[in-house]
């Protein structure tokens, strides 16, 4: 059973600290930290680790561990909306492992960070338990100077621990969801109002794949315009499916599409659906990739 | 460093040989079975094995050790062509190891097969020290029966170990390769003539793709023809090449092309690069697959 999860943690200006909170995951045997991607703006590091479940669930706690012991919310500023020293835990099944056994340890995860720290936790997106903490934005409305007033408030109780912030580390809010993949599709134009309209096509919200986010961007050091997505859950919305339609939508403004990009990690699965559909292949299973049938140690 | 292996031994009949060959490979760490398909008409074993080139190497030598010591190759017989108990080696470069290391790994194996089993060797495809010797079913020709009176013959002294056969095993070809890639591409059509037409313009020996094998079959529970193929070096006759070049071949006779399959095992990189084909995917590189950056132990 293979795990991954992409907690935030509110530092991303101190080199030190960021790194007492990679030897923690790293000091978690089976916990493998894949990404770190720290950012000095948002003052936010975003980390990527995987392994089995209870490895990753084991690293994640020590984790928190050296954010609380190093980080003071009190004295936090940045760009991005944040309402805990760790911000947010996602835990995405990867391989052998159901979007309900996610769920479950997102649960078992939000108690052991109170039993251990104290921290209340509020659940989101599939771990949910009200449908108005399904979107992280709405939980963290007014961060965490608000919440801190707030937290008494019926509506912003915590679904995990008391309903007072942690004194230096705020809240945390944790949930599964499925891998989010970031991908880009450059045009063949400077009209950054094309990759606009084209987004707008694209998006859910305005019609578009379900599970689709998109804004059109201007790619400035080489002048062409770009629809720029996340795809959140690319079993539902494919990514040939979103580069078909993107190819599409700029047919009727008599626009090429010259390339696309996948940033950071993709899940294995998500490019074999993509060859599936444009091989045609028939009852190809994602073990006959070699490295796939190796990983599970053969037979 | 992964390296695979695809030895090939000459029982195929007696399942309590079959399962010591492949005790034989388990019993060496780190060496992975990924598969084992045993043919009764051939009489002969296909196994499929993987690792760190040390374990492969040492799998290996066991795996021969247990083939000796239950295969008489004058007794044996079988629709297949062969030589030896231990009949090929291939070793094929899967990740971190180049076609060099993988020739050289070939000598050592001959080396080592020789010291411990006095068993001879050919070395084909890569590591070939001959032009004639580059095919497989050159060395073979005439095979075991032949080779026992004709190896003392210049053209046939092995290149490595004494000009006479093992009494009971004897010899082995041995030598690198690339992976080989199993791919059928299936028409619309039950015109076995179609497919062997689009079969003769695809195969590299009758002026198509140099690293494609092809013939035209017939899908006789599905009353279908198919293009059935080997891929010998999919880094240079990629598979999105081949499945496009179907296509087209078979839209002069106004045939569509229904689906294709690929048997077996495939690498990683063979799947990325159809999807960066048709994605237009830009900079995209293996190590973004989740699978694989796990693999590696992330950093």
């Amino acid at each position: 059973m293979l795990v991954e999860s992409i907690p935030n943690f509110s530092e991303g200006r101190r080199p030190e600290i960021i790194q007492k909170i990679k030897d923690a995951f790293l000091s978690e045997p089976g916990c493998a930290v894949l990404d770190v991607k720290p950012d000095k703006d948002h003052n936010r590091s975003v980390f990527t680790v995987a392994g089995e479940p209870n490895a990753v669930l084991c690293g994640l706690l020590k984790a928190v561990g050296a954010a609380v012991e190093n980080i003071d919310m009190n004295t936090h500023s940045g760009e991005h909306p944040r309402i805990g020293a760790c911000d947010v835990i996602p835990f995405v099944p990867i391989q052998g492992i159901s979007m309900k056994e996610c769920i479950e340890l997102s649960r078992k995860c939000a108690d052991m960070i109170w039993d251990q720290y104290k921290i209340p936790s509020y659940f989101y997106e599939e771990s949910a338990l009200l449908p108005e903490r399904r979107n992280l934005a709405d939980i963290r409305k007014g961060e965490y100077e608000a919440l801190k007033k707030e937290i008494g408030l019926p509506s912003r109780r915590p679904d995990v621990g008391d309903p007072s912030l942690h004194p230096t580390a705020g809240a945390v809010v944790i949930g599964a969801r499925q891998p989010l993949i970031a991908y880009n599709v450059n045009l063949a134009s400077s009209d950054l109002s094309l990759a606009k309209a084209i987004a707008k096509r694209m998006r859910a919200k305005t019609g578009g794949l379900s599970y689709v986010k998109a804004i059109g961007v201007m790619l400035s050091d080489r002048n062409i315009a770009q629809v720029s997505m996340n795809l959140t859950d690319f079993n539902k919305s494919a990514i040939y499916t979103v580069f078909e339609m993107v190819k599409m939508e700029a047919q009727r403004y008599g626009v090429c599409v010259t390339g696309s990009e996948i940033i950071g990690l993709v899940p294995m699965e998500a490019l074999i659906e993509a060859a599936r559909y444009y091989l045609r292949l028939e009852n190809f299973e994602s073990s006959q990739v070699l490295e796939s049938c190796l990983a599970k140690g053969g037979f």
